[in-house]
Parts: structure tokens; sequence; C-alpha cells
């Protein structure tokens, strides 16, 4: 049977989801999607995200892809259909045909993050499932001075949770630095891949060098230690946001490639 | 018995909220901060906003002032007993005593409005309860024309509801200009006072005459007619926020003084 590849770029607001990929039980990304699908094609349809994001991670921008035996729907039609099935904290920006072998998951090339600080207690209401209010002031010339050493290619093993299962924790940050936005702090981390949970633990981490006013080179004291008992805490899912995926040849993102490691 | 007055500085999202005003039914704001504020003085304590939203209207900044016979309790201290007491869609930013003869509605002299357009239909999940997405593209110049036009005083009569009680329908604009901000448009409206849904009947028309590509002048037209069938639809509530409120005195807003008709 004739087959088309389509992909999704999707956005949601993880605050109501257990996270991206299908459980027996809860509410997620992935498995509502999967149900939409299903009734388009009265068939289960599999749909492949970039990655994971755990439970109330937010996504601005997160491709997918899925294959479809309905050759009289145009491509672009899927993100009509699907978004009137759908709830609205979760929503297709745009559905189109890609290369019969497009992989969202294994093609990405660079991934990037943006992680939501409030230097205080009160975070506007339009603002509280999207930040972490951290009760304080913070010190952006000592925070960027410890995202600079996070650059280029380290083993990451210190900021990896415990269920991790990839077979190696090398990756490679292409750009880390912490930015005011408004009231907002925002770390914006991106690299190849991440590790699960990483951006949290780095963000947890590098705030707590910060309170403590440690030098720079603590940081690459805790990524030589390869041990997560040396970095500090997992900052909360709320403040977190997928921000981009780029795939080869795609614009935006940092620009970066580098296909040794892809 | 010695009192002192307090002012509070309030920010809210109006999704889950019946609007400012105490009801008989309903969550409103001004209904938990009193119930809160009756918790901490054991009895009835009677908050005064400086105006009243609207069902789903949002506030970014809205000022409103009690009578506290509390005088062991620092008036900055108030703030943070109550956001202990609040849920998480209405915050107040900061309580402070003031004079006690200020009057957080009588003595306002400018209130500013922001109303946030998405020209498309699929809002970000984690905007979609605060724009309207009016589903097509929009012109600036000629949004930003009909705005000129509102400048200064007129009777907003033609822009007033039906259940409008204010004895003269006499208002001054202070600004009015559309401005894009990253997938947005925002009308930006600021003036000595404002009708009830008026805001939200002047976004309605203006986009309605701008899809007509009327002429400017039409606006003048609809405006001398007094008439509110003469203008267009009310724009829903979840577009709109009110954004400022300035006393005498106090800097921020456009810096308009117009005691004349305060």
């Amino acid at each position: 049977m004739s087959r088309r590849r389509i992909r999704l770029d999707l956005a949601y607001d993880g605050t109501a989801f257990n996270g991206w990929q299908v459980q027996k039980k809860g509410r997620t990304v992935q498995g509502l999607i999967e149900e939409a699908l299903e009734r388009i094609h009265s068939h289960p349809v599999r749909l492949t995200g970039s990655g994971r994001t755990d439970s109330g991670v937010h996504a601005r921008f997160q491709p997918a892809h899925f294959d479809t035996d309905k050759l009289n729907i145009e491509p672009q039609k899927f993100s009509i259909a699907l978004n009137s099935m759908l709830p609205g904290d979760v929503r297709v920006i745009r559905s189109y045909e890609t290369a019969p072998d497009f992989h969202a998951r294994f093609q990405a090339v660079e991934r990037g993050y943006r992680y939501y600080i409030l230097p205080g207690r009160n975070a506007l209401p339009f603002h509280r499932d999207f930040c972490w209010e951290t009760r304080r002031n913070h010190r952006l010339d000592l925070l960027n001075r410890y995202a600079g050493r996070l650059l280029g290619q380290h083993d990451f093993s210190a900021f990896a949770a415990a269920g991790d299962a990839s077979p190696s924790k090398v990756r490679i940050i292409t750009s880390a630095s912490f930015i005011p936005e408004g009231d907002m702090i925002v770390f914006q981390l991106s690299g190849n891949a991440f590790l699960w949970k990483m951006v949290r633990s780095l963000t947890g981490t590098l705030l707590e060098l910060e309170k403590a006013e440690a030098h720079e080179s603590r940081i690459s004291e805790i990524l030589e230690s390869r041990d997560r008992s040396q970095g500090g805490t997992t900052a909360p899912a709320r403040g977190l946001f997928l921000d981009f995926v780029r795939y080869p040849g795609e614009p935006g993102g940092t620009g970066f490639e580098y296909e040794e490691l892809k």
C-alpha cells in the first residue's frame, strides 16, 4: 500500500500532561495525538517524536513524524484536522510531507532549551506554570562564567538522572548563556542531544554554585567526576521549554553541525 | 480605633474568575481577597479596586485599597500574608501604607489597557487564554490610522455596553496604537477612564473597519452618532489586560495629566 511520511511541528503547555511518552495511565502528548490519528485513520498510527519530555515540561517547537495511508488528505491539512480534535494545551503548528526516510529523533542534529528563572517569589499569574521562582537575586556574570565551562564536548554523567539508559553520556553543548528577559532570567542551552533531566540538573547545579559564589573551575571538577552526587538539585519541570529541534540543512538553531556524533 | 489605609497592587489571570466584583455566586478577585482579609482581621474588610474588570479579563497591575486596624502587621507584610492564602491566579505584587484619603478608584488619573490579537488560528498553548485568534492577517497602517482618530476627548456612547451607568460618556484617550509584539499585535490604549466594555468594543469595531478597508473618517462618524448600533462587535474578554493605573504625582503611564476630568 502506498504511504506518505508526515512531519508535525508541535507546541504544548506541559502543565497538565504526564510528559510526552504514551503510558498505561495518564494524559500524554503522544497519547492524545495518536488517539486523534487513530480516529482519522480508523487504525492505530504510531507517532515518533524528536525526543521525550518529562511531566510538566513544555515545548514551543517539537517535531514528530508518522506514516499515513490516507493519500486523499493533503499533508498540510493534518494540522487542521488534528487541532480540531486536540485540546488547547497542545497545538499542531504545521504539518507537511517529508522524505520517507526522515526520522524526527535520529536525524535531529541540534536541540535547544530555554529555562525560565524568576528571581523573586511572586510570578505574575500568567507566568506561574512557566518559570521557577527562586526567591532571590542572581549574579548573571557568575552564571555566564559557569555556563561558558559547559561549551564543547563533555561526558555529562554527573548531570544524568539515575534512569538514563544512554550507552554514552558524551554530549556536545553548542551554546549556553543566561540572558535577562523582562522580569525573568532565561538559561538558553543547545547541543546535539541531552541526557535525561540534564537541562534541569545543570540549571539547578549552576544556581547552587552561584549562590555559594563558587569558582568556575568547580564546573569542570563536577564534569570530570562523572558522579551524579557531585551535581546539584534538579530544577523544577515547569520552567523548562524545548525551544527548537533542528535537522541537517535546516536554518534556525545555532547553525551547529557535528555529523560525527549525531 | 486607630486605622491605616493599605494599598495593594494586584495581578491576576482572569480566565477562572467571574470578574473583579463580588457577586452572590461565582469566584471573583475582590471576593477572594476580601475572604482572605477577613481571615486576617477576624471581621469583614471592604476592598476597593481601581475599577471593575469583566469575567475573563486579566490584570497585569490593578491597585486597590482597604483600611486595617491590625497596626501590628507591617504594611508591606500584607502581600506575603495574602499571597500565602490566595490561589496562584491572583497575586499581590506589593502592599504598602498610603495616605488615609487615598482612593484607588476616584483618584486614578490614567488607565492603560493592552489587547492581544493573534493574526492566525493557532495560538501557542501558553497564550491561548490571553489573546484573540482572529484567523486573518491585519493591516497595521490602517489600524493605526483608525486609532489616531480616537485620541483626545470624545463622547464614547457608541462604544458603551447597554448596562453602562455612567452619567457622562465623555472620556479622554491619551494614547492609542497597534504595535507588533512577537507573533501578536497589541492594541495599546490609555485614557482617563473607560466605559463598560469600551476597550473591547473599540477593538472589535476597529478590526471590522480594517477588514472592510473603511476610510478612517468612519471612526469619527461612529463617535458622532453616539449610537451603539453604529459600532462593531465586542472583542472577546480573554485578549484584554488592564496594564496600569496611575495616580497624581506617580510616574508610569503616558504621563498624561488632565485634572479637570479626573
